[in-house]
């Protein structure tokens, strides 16, 4: 069944339904599966539409870490987690420029303040609810650092994160299982899972309240589902709409590996309501394989792990521009680097350049990573005897490319360069410093620094690149997990207006709303444990909600 | 009067009207201004509100230069302005990123395209008619180049600036005379002009029509004002909406130069009627004076040309990150260099160094320069009989702002570092040959050089730095003229929804509406010469609107 297309996101006029619950969400991922169990579990008659053929939302393609602060294992382990110690940790990196450890909320805006606050005081009541429950257990990742541990305003630098229990020893399948356990205990709590239904806008009553959806249900008929107490979206950011990233992301990115499905629904849907956006600017972001994401290969993942102690990044020039092991969501920003003389992203695209012991010893089909192993798709592998080929190969594919680059091309001098680049690499894996990038300085670099070769380097991130061939090369750019823009809603998940009054029976929760992290990725699973706090709060809040005036006078009578 | 708060952007009801006109237009800067001349010229009954007790927005403090591809007397001097060429050179730099010379739109999205060629064929048709009306008229100024002149695909670098006929002979004071002609050509044409009238929201009749819109008369009555045919808003950008600031540019911005009533009236008063937004991310940027901006001078003028020779803009460190006399709009991005491994904006505040020559004779109170004379306000002007003392001084001044800068101060070798920087720079400038950053190689930065010594250097924009004292040091960061992302509207300026259809009778121009540009700064008028365009295409197409279902009928019955 095709997916049907955007039609107008201005809301519908109450009238009859098709059927009613209590609860409707839009969105099968995890963070709409997670919201599905809460509600069911209070009680609620749920339905939960997704727009895909098959639940799982980007959820699926992900490793599933959670970030949880003041979790109960690290709390079990002795490891203090202070409220005020996270939340100036969390200020210190979502907003730098006004960071300012003496105010009381150490910077943040209030609504960022009290998203952080919720996080902190309901992310492990939430995971633990979901694991006590069997919809999602968990098993603990001690050794995991967050992504800024070496900041002294960390001063719980590991302990945080979470993984699905069932997730094998490298930890990248977590979001299968999740999602397989999420949707099994929806559906034991009594969820109506309803896939290939796209919901297209909210119904609303006289008096502008959001009482029910209108969704496509794949055969192209509109269904009108009611919605007693709420309607929550769940439907994830906008990567795959390029109209919106061009318009609002701060970085020129061609896409990501967010579920194709991400098209910035509830951007319009709730923009139609008079939703007020915020963060739009920012995504989750991460260094991605170009040719798979300009090509929209739905089983990209972001490079989140890039392998190889013997393998670097050079520009154009053929000379290193970046520590090629930063965190994903840093190490995307070196691809956007803007030339203000000659008016160019002069890093938009580049080449990862590698040799065979890092081909042996770091290829993997996990995390992303660029060298894979034989038997996995390797269409962007490059490959060259000599490093003359290997270039005159990577010119050949680059001009491939050229409308999508802004004719981006190699420099006459990049083979000649490319050979200085790695004369000095060579010396700083040698010595186990990195004099120009600091590359394996941070533990976040250690953690993602993937396979290697049982004997290595000094510095582990580091080897010298062999002086013979065969080489191997790949063109990599900056893009998104997803984006972290979106309507504006309080804690409780309730979406606000332009004068920050909520849009009654309106929620939303996950990459569909707004974050309060602005550009900063604070750890691993810093997406999805806080959205298990919002998915419990939203779940929380929208049982108690009122429900519509009609369905007021209707109990009225009732009683 | 003060300025009435910011009430529910939600549409009204249509109902009774304290007063009619064909035409209502929001905002009273020269875009407002000229849209209400050619409206009023076209034989309509024209209102004009203006939220602030003055008119004059933005463009009251602007130079008032106008971009005008192919204008009339470029032709008349034989100068070439090809319209393929044109938008060649508009795609190049708008969207270097996709540029594509072979592409039928050169890479541009057709919006972007179809908005290029409507300033291409009627800018100057605009400008002719302003010019001829006496409205506002031009003198050419053959001289001055292009920001990107330097670009092959810049096929007329020269010529097609205009500035306003009465400015004086340093162009910097053209807007207080646009304005006032502007003003006085539409009370001549019959435009009723009301100041401190904050227009809230629109009005709407059955169909969704905007017929109207209701304003707050400055002694906090709300008055609702018809419009049989149109509502044309034209109140600039959102440059002092810390929220939308926040939320929705590329860059931690604090404020800037516009208008302080561009709040972003229109991006919430078009959302909420399901306008849709494009070019969110990007402003007409330029470097401000770090404490002028964060104090919120209401005075303040962008540094669009930072003068002096003996002048050098340096970092915490003590060294130079940037080419100083870049375009304004490329000099700011310097300043929001993120540091992917510490999670911070190092250069969020640079400081600008020069000595007692370029105080003598680079300092003027022309186009925001913060080398200031006698008896102008020079409280950001930070002194020392030595680099010491000038460094103590600054050391001090950037204590005082810590909460607005996330505590940026100085190292403790900046000293030390400086030093070697001035040592360094003044080798350059000995040598006319700037190594590290290329300063004075292009036409807009010898255009923008600012007031110099009678006896220059090899490269006027360069001159070695005194030995002695005294010294003096302002603090810099990034600004905005103002923001250029709003609702997207088609050439003739209707505002388009989610799906691209006009929402009828609502028009917008200028700030308030998104910019075909993206990040660009084509050219000096870039902002004025396009908006006349638009202004011109708004006022022809809303003359031409069939006007309100109950106008239509009202209209049947009288015939």
């Amino acid at each position: 069944m095709a997916i049907s297309a955007r039609r107008s996101p201005r809301p519908a006029r109450a009238g009859n339904f098709d059927k009613s619950f209590d609860i409707v969400i839009a969105g099968g991922g995890g963070v709409g599966l997670a919201t599905a169990c809460f509600s069911a579990w209070l009680g609620n008659k749920v339905l939960l539409l997704e727009k895909a053929p098959e639940l799982g939302g980007t959820t699926i393609k992900a490793a599933f870490w959670y970030w949880v602060p003041n979790n109960e294992p690290m709390k079990a382990m002795g490891l203090v987690d202070k409220k005020e110690d996270c939340l100036r940790y969390l200020a210190r990196i979502s907003r730098p420029e006004v960071y300012n450890p003496k105010h009381p909320r150490f910077g943040m805006s209030e609504w960022e303040y009290d998203a952080c606050v919720a996080i902190y005081d309901n992310a492990s009541k939430a995971t633990e609810l979901l694991n006590a429950k069997g919809a999602l257990e968990y098993r603990h990742c001690p050794g995991v650092p967050d992504y800024w541990a070496e900041l002294p305003e960390d001063k719980a630098p590991v302990g945080r994160v979470l993984v699905t229990k069932q997730a094998r020893d490298s930890m990248s399948d977590g979001g299968v299982h999740a999602i397989r356990t999420l949707a099994g205990a929806a559906r034991k709590a009594g969820v109506d899972i309803q896939t290939s239904h796209r919901v297209q806008r909210t119904i609303v009553d006289e008096d502008g309240r959001v009482v029910g959806v209108e969704a496509d249900n794949g055969q192209g008929k509109a269904l009108r589902f009611g919605a007693r107490k709420a309607v929550v979206f769940a439907t994830g950011g906008f990567t795959h709409d390029p109209e919106l990233r061009q318009h609002h992301l701060s970085a020129p990115v061609k896409g990501g590996c967010a579920a194709v499905t991400n098209e910035g629904d509830f951007v319009h849907i709730g923009a139609a309501m008079g939703a007020h956006l915020r963060n739009m600017n920012y995504a989750w972001m991460c260094p991605v394989v170009f040719e798979k994401v300009v090509n929209k290969d739905p089983g990209l993942i972001g490079t989140f792990s890039p392998s190889g102690d013997s393998m670097i990044y050079v520009d154009r020039n053929g000379r290193r521009v970046t520590n090629e092991k930063l965190a994903y969501n840093e190490s995307a920003q070196a691809f956007f680097k803007w030339d203000p003389a000659k008016s160019e992203y002069p890093n938009l695209v580049l080449v990862a350049v590698w040799d065979q012991r890092s081909q042996d010893h770091s290829a993997s089909d996990e995390y992303g990573r660029f060298i894979v192993p034989k038997g996995a798709d390797a269409k962007h592998v490059i490959k060259g005897k000599t490093l003359e080929e290997l270039a005159a190969n990577v010119r050949k594919r680059l001009k491939r490319y050229a409308a999508e680059t802004g004719n981006l091309a190699l420099s006459a001098d990049f083979e000649k360069n490319l050979k200085a680049t790695i004369k000095r690499f060579n010396g700083f894996a040698r010595a186990g410093k990195d004099a120009d990038f600091q590359r394996g300085e941070r533990p976040v670099e250690l953690l993602f620094n993937g396979p290697t070769a049982p004997k290595t380097g000094k510095n582990p991130t580091m080897y010298p690149i062999s002086s013979s061939g065969p080489f191997y090369a790949a063109l990599m750019t900056g893009g998104n997990l997803d984006t972290k823009g979106g309507p504006a809603t309080n804690v409780d998940g309730q979406v606000l207006d332009a004068l920050g009054r909520p849009i009654p029976g309106l929620y939303g929760v996950g990459n569909c709303v707004a974050s309060a992290s602005a550009r900063s990725y604070w750890a691993g699973g810093a997406t999805l444990g806080p959205f298990m706090a919002f998915a419990y709060l939203a779940a929380n809040a929208a049982d108690k909600e009122p429900g519509s005036a009609k369905a007021r006078r209707r109990e009225a009578v009732d009683a």
